[in-house]
């Protein structure tokens, strides 16, 4: 696929296509539906032929999600399948896609819905985090070409077999990039907030706003705490060299479609990032366990044991220490996990305690994973030992540390978090001017 | 089709169908939900295949319509097609079917949804009103064959292009019908009363229910002010035969899935009915509006004109009165319509007032239609006298009169409405004992 013109904004060529993508908050009610409409509309009168991809009206899934937990689960052996979960939560997205198509027909354009099962967007039948295997643009695309805008719920797929699935919740992101992918176009993501940030601005004020950042710095960035896109939407971004644009939808485009100069975050690849820093963003993650095996017995394959028992039900582990005990005749195995495994994860090990054999578990979801992220550690030393210089000047102790080749993360106890995050915010030289 | 022996209650076979429907008012909440689950579970431990037909909950599809009108109407140049409404509108039924399947799953039984566009069925492309053309039986049947409960939403089907529609308001009465059609079987439908009564209850407390009332007779009832079956869904089994049962969801099968002895009313075939009534029924109709047009030129063709005119817009006449003008030189003619079309007809009149060549147009809708309805009229003379006579005794005068084989009715001053209904419900003999 090549990338096209429109990476530099504002650069639009007749025909070019644009997917645009608006979340809940953007399709909260009517009048916020019209501002949407608004924008997309915008951009049709500059010339492009635009999908736009929407998310459930803010607060509807949430609802949707209690009334099926409410129905309670599936009776002993009956499959516990979410395929049924599917269909009520799938129904938010379509009612926001239906509503903007007649609100965009309301300002004089053409435009009508494609429903996940229209396109259709083909997923795999892992109801409830469904992975879309194949959209093909053909269909969607000649509509395109006839002049009507193509209005399409987020979230929703169908599988081979013809029953409605969801991608899991964020899973709109994923479903916009999808499409951008199948038109062979950017994708536009409009949500509240203005931008990919250097850190949280609500944790450290003097954050900036990134005009380009890497599709593998987003990554990290989005894997270790930043809310700002689903971290499956950059994989597949990045996968099929997608460039993404994070907008704010309080900003509206000119009377040409064009937006402020230097709006937003355009997602794209490393190489078309001439200002390369050291590190891009700070992040914080609470969503994070330590869980501790005390008195492990002393054997070579004790930790592949408890590993093997944890991937086997697919609890993902993160960081990992091993340390002698104090006690005698044993070590301490900790590793880290996200916090909804953690419970899943002390079921596990305490079912099998004279199995692996270890004396007492601890869990301690009171820590916090703090990471630095940045393309530009590839070439430069030294990364690590700012981060730590920076953590031991403001006494904050770390427990474990896992590395890759562009971040860095540290645990620590969770009521540092913020004093680290501004601490590293500074040390790397991101606080804005 | 061959009637099932199921149109006997309690007469079931092995392995013979059911589909029974829930109106919004039963699927109002979870615990609402829970309970048309169990008079499904009912059924199905009695050894029936059940699909079972369902409305958004109470309040939900006025509250999506009422969103669609927030959007507007499609702006001028723009077809004003009802596709995009349908798109919203249809997913108060998908809701609903989901965690019925759900709760029926929590319940232990295997249950699947079917979406209209999963069976399909398949509807003509007048969005909003759409009428259905075929609903496929083999696949539906052959998973309940396998021994699942299939949950399907009422109202809604897909065209042949493969769009969502919906069927008008109390479209899942027809949904249900149709489905019993393709899988050659009755349909229960539980609603918020306990059957279909001799008159509204509302109206007149000594009103009795019938435990049978011929499909001929239903469709009057329907069509005349009953509101406890869609028309479209009578005249539906009337043609595929296919025996309908109105029951209350508020009376629970017993352990052995059945309902207590005469429950409900079963509507089937004339000659079905043992004990036939003159009168089976008193309806009164308030959506009802009385035009006149005032010195009509006394041309032959001026009210073929006028009714041609009416015709071609989609406006349906019901009565008719000619009269002579007390002005010179022309004629007063008469008609009444739906509440609705009224504007329609007015503007339409208005419009071609020199063509036409009328003085005056006068519009009233403080009128009420009274009918009284009976299989035995068509065998039993002074039907009609009774009718004028105790309408006289009560000092009710009647503006126009229609009749057909099985009813009369009369148009009268709405204030008089409900005297009207007692004074015939009395003279027929339906008063309880």
């Amino acid at each position: 696929m090549t990338r096209p013109e429109t990476t530099i904004p504002d650069a639009s060529t007749p025909a070019s296509r644009l997917v645009m993508k608006f979340g809940g908050t953007s399709m909260g009610d009517l009048e916020r539906i019209r501002r949407a409409a608004r924008i997309v509309a915008a951009e049709v009168k500059s010339g492009k032929q635009v999908a736009v991809v929407v998310s459930a009206m803010a607060g509807k899934t949430n609802e949707l999600v209690a009334w099926t937990d409410g129905a309670g689960p599936a009776a002993q052996g009956l499959p516990l399948s979410d395929d049924e979960y599917d269909v009520v939560v799938a129904s938010g997205e379509q009612v926001t896609a239906g509503l903007l198509a007649l609100t965009l027909r309301n300002m004089g354009h053409n435009a009508r819905s494609w429903m996940g099962w229209q396109i259709p967007i083909i997923t795999d039948d892992a109801h409830g985090r469904a992975r879309i295997e194949d959209v093909p643009g053909e269909v969607l695309g000649a509509a395109m070409d006839l002049g009507e805008i193509a209005v399409i719920p987020g979230f929703q797929g169908v599988t081979a077999g013809g029953r409605i699935t969801t991608l899991g919740r964020g899973g709109s992101d994923t479903s916009a990039v999808a499409v951008a992918a199948a038109l062979e176009c950017p994708c536009d993501i409009y949500t509240d907030v203005d931008g990919v940030y250097t850190t949280d601005p609500r944790i450290e004020k003097k954050a900036t706003k990134l005009n380009r950042v890497s599709y593998e710095e987003m990554l990290e960035m989005a894997s270790l705490g930043a809310k700002v896109l689903q971290t499956r939407s950059v994989e597949l971004a990045m996968a099929k060299q997608v460039p993404v644009r994070v907008l704010s939808s309080f900003v509206e485009p000119d009377e040409n479609g064009n937006l402020p100069v230097g709006a937003g975050t355009l997602i794209c690849d490393e190489e078309d990032i001439v200002e390369k820093r050291i590190v891009s963003g700070v992040t914080v993650s609470r969503d994070e366990a330590r869980i501790t095996l005390l008195g492990l017995a002393d054997r070579t394959d004790a930790p592949a044991d408890v590993f093997t028992r944890l991937a086997e039900a697919n609890v993902n582990v993160d960081m990992i220490v091993q340390s002698q005990a104090r006690t005698a005749g044993g070590v301490n195995l900790t590793f880290t996990t996200g916090r909804r495994d953690a419970v899943r994860a002390e079921e596990l090990m305490t079912a099998a305690k004279d199995e692996i054999k270890f004396e007492e578990i601890r869990v301690d979801a009171d820590v916090a994973k703090v990471s630095v992220i940045g393309v530009g550690m590839r070439s430069h030393a030294g990364v690590a030992q700012t981060m730590f210089r920076a953590l031991a000047d403001k006494g904050v102790k770390f427990q474990a540390i896992s590395t890759s080749e562009i971040k860095i993360s540290v645990l620590i106890e969770d009521a540092y978090a913020e004093l680290a995050v501004r601490a590293l915010h500074s040390a790397y030289g991101l606080d804005a001017l």
